[in-house]
């Protein structure tokens, strides 16, 4: 079972899209990693990148360029672009790029999509009204938000925030029964469809300290997380919790569960990156694709400084390869 | 320069406190722990440890029998408490005994006061009407609980929630400049008293994702933890951020400063529990006594069972005498 070249969208070429896609190349039989190609600025690319780059007009032909050079189908290219200094220009490059990478995985022409590093402030500047990148391409796949998820996943740890990009005043508003068992149903389907496992344990994080401590630090966990476990137990899925969110991540609490869900962006995402900071990956769960990107930003502040380390891509691009490999044994099994 | 024996109130009898204070003591030589003693309930503790327990009554008692027995000053002794089974006699007991232990370190006859695990909502049930035990020893002390700070320590990491034990819908109008530079000032305050560090570093974590991202995702950041950074820096102290608290806590940037300080309990608490679980200590900083405690709760499922951990009270010990040997010598120095 071969899977399509998979499309890496640079993100903002400002950033350190255009050096980590370069370094996860010449990683590439380190780590076994398939055929990928890159989308997006081919000056940004080659200011960060002395090395070998060939140029693409579709992904089949990134697995012939693939041994030799970095395949890259450019869009927007202008030298006008310096590292660490993002401009809207830089922005909409930075869209345009995630837009085609993503149209092409939806076409099936690319076997899934990694999307590169974007600066939100930028893209908010020049109109982009999504939370993040995660909605976008849910909204791209015709799949309304809330039943897509974004989890984030690392060696020994799988997360999933139920709200993400919000300020922290609009959670008690946002977190809802219907959101709570959205964001748990597409998190069991998506960690069998995804990793093959068959029943999944969720665990459900409190939103409160102490997960309100039985309604004394707020009632959360009470008249909303507790009734959307029950629903979603309901439904047959291994759903538990609210449990206090500070006790949920050290290792023998990670070895109960498949995936904690988390009422908070923060909640769900310091533990992932406080012990596996170099290779998190964001996978968005509930997509007819797969996508997924390194779990980190831009990095403007050392950009074009070759220090950025791409262990987070080159995870990115892996779990990306397993889930679409997974997804095409199961399809074809079902078929059978 | 000896300290007087160490305080260690047994929490709630009910729960595990009485087994890993006899478990704490058993360990004592391979800790190399200061002379310390219970407070609590004697057929509890009798309970929970079929070993010799000696009963006192006043602290300079403990150094003579501590080599032989687990030394122990008793209050509300009754033997109607059951190991796992919380009741308001067992919540009274527990604040009775952090009353009388907080009473002999203001006093000095104790070097220092290691609080054991209580259940708050067992004592909000009894009329307990402070936050945590935190406040309460703050009250005790004559301190404003907005000049004292909650700080939890492990071996490579320090955080000081700036709101503890209150409702996350509550955080937005709690958070003030205001209570943000008095948490910062007890925070510099205390790792100079106690750890010794002359000049302290404090990292300040946003409170919104990505530290609100500009203030496209909230605006705390801008409007209040900024400026309550500028007063400090403004006063002689290092203070930095706010940072986004997810990318805080991985092991480089751990190596940045000496306290992170963290708008939310969980902000704080998840990234010390997932990396130092067994070992985490809670300080109160800003008080006129030393005050430490195991960072965990009363575990009242596993209580009675002998499973119970003693790591983090036997650190919690371990840090109690450093930081009162750290002032008795600072305080000699500075009267020589």
């Amino acid at each position: 079972m071969t899977i399509n070249p998979i499309a890496v969208s640079l993100g903002d070429p400002a950033g350190i899209g255009p050096e980590i896609l370069a370094k996860s190349w010449r990683e590439r039989d380190n780590h076994t990693l398939p055929v990928f190609f890159g989308v997006g600025d081919e000056h940004a690319l080659k200011k960060a990148y002395s090395g070998p780059v060939e140029v693409i007009s579709e992904p089949r032909e990134a697995g012939e360029v693939f041994d030799n050079a970095v395949p890259l189908l450019p869009v927007n290219t202008n030298d006008r672009t310096t590292a660490g200094q993002p401009t809207a220009e830089s922005a909409r490059c930075a869209l345009d790029s995630l837009e085609l990478a993503v149209g092409l995985a939806r076409s099936g022409a690319a076997g899934a999509v990694v999307t590169g590093p974007v600066s939100k402030a930028k893209l908010y500047d020049i109109g982009f009204s999504h939370p993040g990148q995660t909605e976008f391409v849910a909204e791209r796949c015709g799949v309304a938000r809330e039943n897509a998820a974004m989890m984030l996943a690392g060696p020994t740890l799988r997360t999933v925030p139920i709200t993400t990009h919000i300020p922290v005043r609009d959670v008690p508003q946002v977190l809802t029964i219907e959101l709570v068992v959205r964001k748990g149903r597409a998190a069991a389907r998506g960690l069998t469809r995804n990793f093959g496992i068959r029943r999944p344990r969720l665990a459900f994080a409190g939103l409160n300290p102490h997960a309100g401590e039985y309604g004394t630090i707020g009632r959360e966990e009470i008249d909303v997380i507790a009734p959307a476990i029950e629903m979603l137990r309901s439904e047959g899925i291994d759903a538990s919790g609210p449990f206090a969110a500070d006790t949920l991540f050290h290792e023998a609490a990670r070895r109960s569960y498949d995936c904690a869900l988390c009422p908070t962006h923060d909640q769900a995402l310091i533990p992932l990156k406080t012990l596996h900071f170099d290779e998190g990956v964001n996978l968005t769960l509930g997509l007819p694709i797969v996508r997924t990107s390194p779990d980190h930003g831009t990095a403007f502040q050392i950009a074009g400084q070759g220090k950025a380390h791409p262990g987070a891509t080159i995870a990115a691009i892996g779990l990306a390869a397993f889930c679409a490999n997974h997804r095409a044994v199961s399809e074809a099994a079902a078929a059978a």
